[in-house]
């Protein structure tokens, strides 16, 4: 298997884009299947997987087990309350090289930023995947999504995917910007100054909202991480009244372009209840994906497909 | 399967008589196999399980799970701890729904009595079971001591069951009010006056304990549940001088008849010590009971069976 | 299986000599098969395996986890969390008796040396491993420890282990006294005079480290356990430098000799950075073959072998 660097997920680079296309197939047959309630085959059968969550996200993990799951596979799980007890006197890279020595087929890691995950996955004897990586990067959340459009659009290709929100702190928003763009889609960021200085060259930045709205095909909406802007001169007043989704607002929005978020969404803030009525709202449809995505994922990365 | 409304455990109204009927046959035919040492049928291979246990309970989340496991199936834990995890900004209809969209094959629910349980169960397009909603209603536990006694004696057809002590705050009684006269057994409930506010008609009550003794085929003693009297004119010296189950008052008990306690016990308390080594004592038959009704539970809602 | 008293493993002393070497016998080709890439047989299909775990432990915890998945057995972990909610006003028997009445098929325990094992292992109807009791004994580290001795040089008699540092709060230790000893090895033991205090009959003491490094064959390191040293003139700075592996005092260590620690390592108090780097370092073998040990003993226990 080729279109992975060191059979690993990293970032949205690990993957060559036709890797990326082999992984959309493989999710996709998997959904197919999975919706006509059948089995699929259990290619991951006998494969133990350790779950190493230094942060909390059962979110993601639960989605990631449910995939392993879904194929076969043995889930062990370490987060975060149990690495307290495993750490005794012991570095993060003391705890993951002894989940490592335990030898599991496969490593799923979720941490802070200050972790050094580039340098375990480049010793690592077997594959580890990303699952979120302080504000750096979550490739699996961009592969989801991506999907997601590429289901219902068919293709990413010219697709106008506008981002709306705490875009800074959002290490979903950045493994965006790399997939999304590789994939042909056009991206506009809009959110209120203070969340948006941080865009790298390429993607178009538009502060009317309404205005941005009227030409795009998905809304994607990002969580206000309202933790990290204690100290500064927030107004969630202004936020909500400039940029949060309501029935008014979405009047702008084509009929056929899509509401996605990835959750979980701060209802009153990023979109305000009954949003979630429309058909057009896929928050769902994103989750679920992201079992298949995953699933998907693992399966080629222990080259079991 | 028309024995149950919306393929869902909401309370012991869910069941029809032959639902019942249909549960308890089953439960008795995995019971056999498994003690004869044989292995089940894997009837719930390939299924996903979610546990949704929003209140510490350790016990009922066990037997759930092994009932699940040892049909196949695969369980999803999420538990008090990791639900303050998901709940970043989350209300709890928003974290139940996350759940269902991953799409699992079954949620089991054990919540407060706030939750919105049957809303839940309404518009699931999955099975739902009820593990324990605040002190409205706890079905399983209910079916399992029914299973117990018709184990034992055949049938509850004019059994006289006796419940003792806290009753009031006991979703346990109120499921068994229901159930158990349903099928056929007769009731007495005996405990302090505060105790026994809440008792519905139909219902006998009895001030006398050790008259109420002497004429029943079942005793079971009710956990007090000490955190919701502190602020009352509770004793507790009182409570066990009239309403302990020793060594003494046992002589009143019929020889044939049965002590069940839904668990844990206080000892001391409801219980003295000694009280189990008695061929009568029945709690540990319950618990092991707990496991096959719950796993015939899940096979009749999944279809497998 | 009559090389087990009771079908359990309480310490080394449960099993017979005969029983070490078919378990060391069955853990070498679990091995073999498992680094050839394939999957051992499903020895434990169908089998539920209870993990009762009072104190933290999550490394045991999982190497118990991983073996018994290997082997295709389920889990039910009840850990030290998950305890305090199972315990209203239950002693930590009822819990195990409660436990023991959902009838597992094995149940692994993690205590402290207050509660009552032996009793428990005398009276269960189905196999207990002890995975840590208190300060008193550590069988399967014992095991592990011996296994990876002698799956190196091919047997233990006649070989020197010195074991160096907090023997006296050592479980570890006690353990591996009796059990390398009936295994042929000679044991030597180094530390401060504060840690050794409680040394067996039969086992050489030696205040010199560098010197009795000369002649050892295994250098076991221990973790010192600063939390049992806080009211005593316990220097750190004086452990260091005495009892310290370090680049300077490795030159006393033969060129066979192997470097082991049960985990984990107080780097920079036993020891410093840099010794994991020699091919003598034998740590994450130990970890590796724990799982192998692991999954031979529970594999005899329950008669599948």
């Amino acid at each position: 298997m080729t279109s992975f660097k060191n059979r690993s997920l990293l970032n949205v680079e690990s993957l060559s884009t036709e890797g990326i296309e082999r992984l959309f197939s493989r999710a996709k047959s998997i959904k197919n299947q999975i919706n006509a309630g059948q089995l699929p085959q259990p290619t991951l059968a006998g494969k133990q997987i350790v779950l190493f969550f230094t942060e909390a996200s059962t979110r993601t993990k639960l989605s990631f087990q449910m995939a392993a799951q879904r194929l076969g596979a043995q889930c062990l799980i370490v987060d975060d309350q149990q690495r307290s007890s495993l750490s005794k006197g012991e570095s993060l890279s003391d705890t993951f090289w002894t989940l490592h020595s335990l030898r599991p087929d496969l490593i799923i890691v979720r941490c802070g930023g200050e972790a050094p995950l580039e340098d375990w996955i480049e010793k690592s004897r077997i594959p580890v995947i990303n699952a979120g990586f302080g504000s750096i990067a979550h490739p699996t959340q961009a592969l989801l999504d991506a999907f997601t459009i590429e289901d219902i659009f068919g293709s990413l290709q010219d697709r106008r995917i506008l981002i709306v929100g705490d875009v800074d702190h959002s290490r979903v928003a950045h493994s965006h910007f790399r997939l999304l763009k590789r994939l042909g889609a056009k991206i506009t960021v809009c959110g209120p100054k203070m969340m948006t200085t941080l865009i790298p060259q390429g993607i178009d930045v538009e502060s009317d909202l309404d205005k941005a709205m009227k030409n795009c095909d998905v809304f994607m909406g990002l969580r206000v991480q309202f933790e990290r802007h204690r100290n500064q001169s927030f107004s969630k007043e202004s936020y909500i009244k400039n940029y949060s989704l309501d029935e008014k607002r979405l009047q702008n929005l084509p009929k056929e372009a899509l509401i996605m978020h990835p959750g979980p969404v701060n209802w009153g803030v990023e979109f305000q209840e009954g949003v979630e009525n429309h058909a057009q709202f896929k928050m769902w449809d994103q989750k679920q994906n992201g079992v298949f995505v995953r699933a998907a994922l693992m399966e080629i990365l222990l080259g079991s497909h």
